[in-house]
């Protein structure tokens, strides 16, 4: 049985397990990474983010050609391969310049199955350009337990699909009941996840707009926070603030605060990333 | 920043952080394990077991005068002092075998904040001796979401306070909703852990009685496996059963299957223990 080394991260409470694999020599099966996310029988995390470059795996061709030296393999909780992972990039960052191996001081670009994406050190930790964004027309009726009456909501692309509910209070958001999935009409072709968001009072303070906010992950649930949703959220309030709005945002989620910042048609997500502890696991 | 090394570990499911403290020298605040055993921005798990010799910590004085050489100190994962836990024992013994601190070969004492419990290998991994039961006089009315009428439960105390509910199908069980806290009738002066059990048919099979149960446990919610109330739902099941009921029973928990087996009016509980990976983490 062989032993795997491990480092435990998270950025908000979103939990990675990070392994190592340089040289793309690790080939986990959707079973062993389910098995080390699980949070009573194994490790215990939302996904997998495996460090490995570029060139040493096909999937990283693309990434290596356009001068990213590292890969962020993520994996979803239940095995499954997923594209990207807003609070997973940072986490990946933070490992990479923990343990020198990578330099982010000119920005560093990481390869994702989501394209290449660049980071940098940020007042928050780490900042990551997740790119151009789609603010989607006709409203989305949203049912949730919790709800008086349905809302509409504003349809969101940033790479994965999102739908934005406002609340109009604290009180609402924290009623809101997401053990049960919010029912979308019409349901989007992909699903979404669903954000719900009470703007600040006032919106503004300083330049920088505030938001509160809950999500409802599709095939998760309600999780601590969701990076691309958190960009989300900030693109819809700008949205209805009309052009008055800020360019800036911070974004309290139940993980904790994170930094939107919008600039050229690009979203940037920014916030903290921690290595908790480092492990050794026998691999089944 | 000191630096903690630790081992993880889980009985069915039922999950813990094992420290080594054989000194005593290690004062970890209620904080401290509540952080460590988070399961997002800590390690994560159902409690903390520190491993410390009985004569080296005052409360494990009584332990060891009676030649108990290691004491269990429990806390749970909210950092608060807990007095046993069946699953967590078996960790335990398993981490002590495992580890050479200690020899089980002629039955190993561990003293706990419930008094000295003896563990002794067994067919299912280890089991550990309960001590004596009681069966309470007089029926407490049990209301569950789920449920479509009250039913009666029974009283059961094994050191702990519990109250069993008999089910009549597998789909009466699965239709619990047990993210809503069961209601008793009358309510007990220190809550109580509810076990529903669903009676295998047939009950018995080459001498071994057989049940299904879910838990919800008292201040924490719906666990994967308890194992004081696997007792207890052994324990009732046999006593509606009659004079005709064996004295060694199978349950099959969320988390995995546990023995039961009474003799001379004590209850002993067997189950696997599995050590799952060891690390280091940073002491806030």
């Amino acid at each position: 049985m062989a032993t795997l080394a491990f480092t435990k991260g998270h950025g908000t409470g979103n939990d990675f397990v990070v392994v190592s694999d340089p040289d793309g020599e690790l080939d986990l099966s959707g079973d062993q990474v389910a098995i080390l996310c699980d949070r009573h029988f194994g490790i215990g995390a939302d996904g997998l983010l495996r460090v490995v470059r570029s060139a040493a795996i096909p999937e990283g061709a693309e990434a290596a050609a356009s001068g990213a030296e590292w890969f962020m393999d993520y994996r979803n909780a239940d095995g499954s391969k997923a594209e990207m992972c807003g609070n997973g990039t940072r986490v990946f960052a933070r490992y990479l310049t923990d343990t020198g191996l990578a330099d982010i001081s000119r920005g560093l670009r990481i390869g994702t199955r989501a394209g290449v994406k660049t980071l940098t050190r940020s007042e928050r930790g780490f900042e990551v350009d997740l790119g151009e964004y789609r603010i989607e027309n006709g409203d989305v009726l949203v049912r949730a337990k919790g709800l008086p009456v349905p809302r509409p909501g504003v349809g969101i692309d940033v790479g994965n699909p999102h739908v934005v509910v406002a609340l109009s209070s604290d009180a609402e958001l924290e009623d809101l009941d997401l053990a049960y999935q919010p029912v979308l009409d019409p349901v989007p072709a992909h699903g979404a996840n669903v954000e719900f968001v009470v703007p600040a009072d006032p919106l503004v303070r300083d330049g920088v707009g505030a938001i509160r906010m809950r999500v409802f992950e599709r095939g998760v649930g309600e999780t601590l926070s969701c990076g691309t949703g958190v960009a989300a959220a900030a693109l819809a309030v700008r949205h209805w603030a009309g052009s008055a709005a800020p360019d800036v945002w911070a974004v309290d989620t139940t993980g904790g605060t994170l930094g939107v910042r919008i600039a050229d048609g690009r979203v940037y997500l920014s916030g903290p990333a921690s290595l908790v502890f480092t492990g050794e696991v026998a691999l089944a």
